[in-house]
């Protein structure tokens, strides 16, 4: 059995036994929007802003997370204990639509679902890779336009994602960066993208998703005195770029030191990356903008 | 217990038992294609020609069929007996991703797997109104572009048609018409658009589904020999045209018979409309490009 618990039409089941009807238009127009946040030493981290977050997206999606923000952090919180992973998780909630009344395409009169997931704590690159640094492959496949499906809404249209990662794979690389329908930097598969010259940090503001953990390096930024700027990013500034690195609930504060099989400077982490990463985990140890999973449960 | 049968995890179960793993990346990053047919009078229609292009959807998202296209048509038919439906049936296929092996990312490496499920024949907007014509409502969130999913592979990323039927409701219309990035009609949830001036039918040729039943509207056009055109359609050609309507196998050609409240012509079907909807079905009650389901199961 693998180790992880759901809390899925109600239920909280193992791994194994969660399943969806495939009737859900969650599945079938994937019309479902999700959120994630990690617990690191028995703190789940900025909950409040995520929950926020999770809301935007739902209403976005003209859904409604049928528990409360309060009744969702006790069940993030009760997931967590029951798999067992208090001091390392990874955390996924979720709304679909449900399923359509008979003979019905109204989604105004589905009822929505709440389903959340938490499995041991996740690194986007395997805890090794996702530390020394990956090469990125930049794609000529399109990032979809938030003009048709508004990236700020997290959400699981990712059939450009995965068929830039296929690529990405397939030419030996570690991942794929996607440019927007302006041919500007938007984000990768699950990452906001960074990139360094002159000491300053830059990320892209549109056709991306306002990552938390984008939210995070900007927060570090500012605690650090490193200069930082939200604004188009050109890919070109990637692949000349000092450092490059990769944010995302899963593993923080990420290196790319290589773009197309290019080193980006010396091939190894940068030095302001590595300040930021370092950064990032001494504060997420001390329980940085942590809720306490036993204060949520135990009151 | 709703009518109809699901074909999953290699098993015959109930539509009540028609669940999928939350962790299939079908759902948690759409990573699914899908083709619809139908049968009807003891025929599915078009068989070879749905599974061509499921196939074609299937290469098109890296994604594999674990059955062969004999196996699937025995499995369509099987499904659609168990059901009960042969008469009248609605008939989806998906392949989907299937999950990660534990600690990936790849695509390469998952085990698709294969959905079906069948119910009684489906009326996109109920028999009535898929028959006397429906009001439109021209919304201004684009259609996904085929430079991120490419539209020619059936797939889910419905986020965008789904919010567009979302504004069509709450403005008291039927459903809902984009446009791709290019400003040109793409097509509706779930079908292509046609418009017709001055006896001259048009359907857009880039940006949609190359439907099913938009090539039955061309080869009715031609049996019947009525000029056609495939090009970039203009919005406003669809709120100046003399007739519209729509393809989808969920009603084979439909009427749509106003524009954002603006009567088309005099407001009823139009006659070329009129003409194709009936000799559609007349073909249809003929067994046209139909494959005997009791020849595929019996022998």
């Amino acid at each position: 059995m693998s180790v992880g618990c759901t809390h899925i039409y109600g239920d909280f089941v193992p791994l194994e036994e969660s399943k969806i009807s495939i009737f859900d238009t969650g599945f079938l127009h994937s019309d479902v929007v999700y959120d994630v946040t990690t617990a690191w030493q028995g703190y789940i981290f900025k909950l409040e802003e995520h929950l926020e977050r999770f809301a935007a997206s739902c209403a976005g999606f003209h859904l409604k997370n049928p528990y409360s923000n309060e009744e969702t952090a006790k069940l993030l919180a009760e997931c967590t204990r029951r798999a067992g992973c208090e001091d390392g998780a990874f955390i996924h909630m979720h709304v679909t639509r449900g399923e359509y009344a008979e003979g019905s395409r109204d989604p105004r009169f589905c009822e929505n679902q709440f389903v959340c997931y938490v499995v041991p704590y996740v690194w986007l690159w395997g805890e090794e890779k996702s530390k020394a640094g990956i090469n990125i492959h930049m794609t000529d496949i399109e990032r979809i336009s938030s003009k048709a499906v508004d990236a700020r809404y997290k959400n699981f249209h990712w059939g450009d994602l995965i068929q830039a990662q296929y690529q990405a794979y397939e030419a030996g690389r570690d991942d794929a960066a996607l440019c927007g329908p302006d041919g500007n930097l938007a984000e990768g598969p699950g990452f906001n993208i960074w990139v360094i010259k002159n000491g300053v940090c830059a990320t892209p503001d549109e056709n991306c998703l306002l990552g938390m953990s984008r939210r995070s390096a900007i927060e570090l930024c500012e605690m650090s005195g490193i200069p930082f700027e939200l604004r188009k990013v050109h890919p070109d500034e990637l692949r000349h770029a000092d450092e490059a690195f990769a944010t995302s609930s899963a593993g923080g504060i990420m290196p790319i030191t290589a773009v197309d099989d290019k080193p980006l400077g010396n091939g190894a982490p940068g030095i302001l990356t590595t300040q930021l990463f370092n950064n990032y985990w001494h504060q997420r140890e001390e329980g940085w903008c942590g809720t306490k999973i036993s204060e949520l449960l135990d009151g």
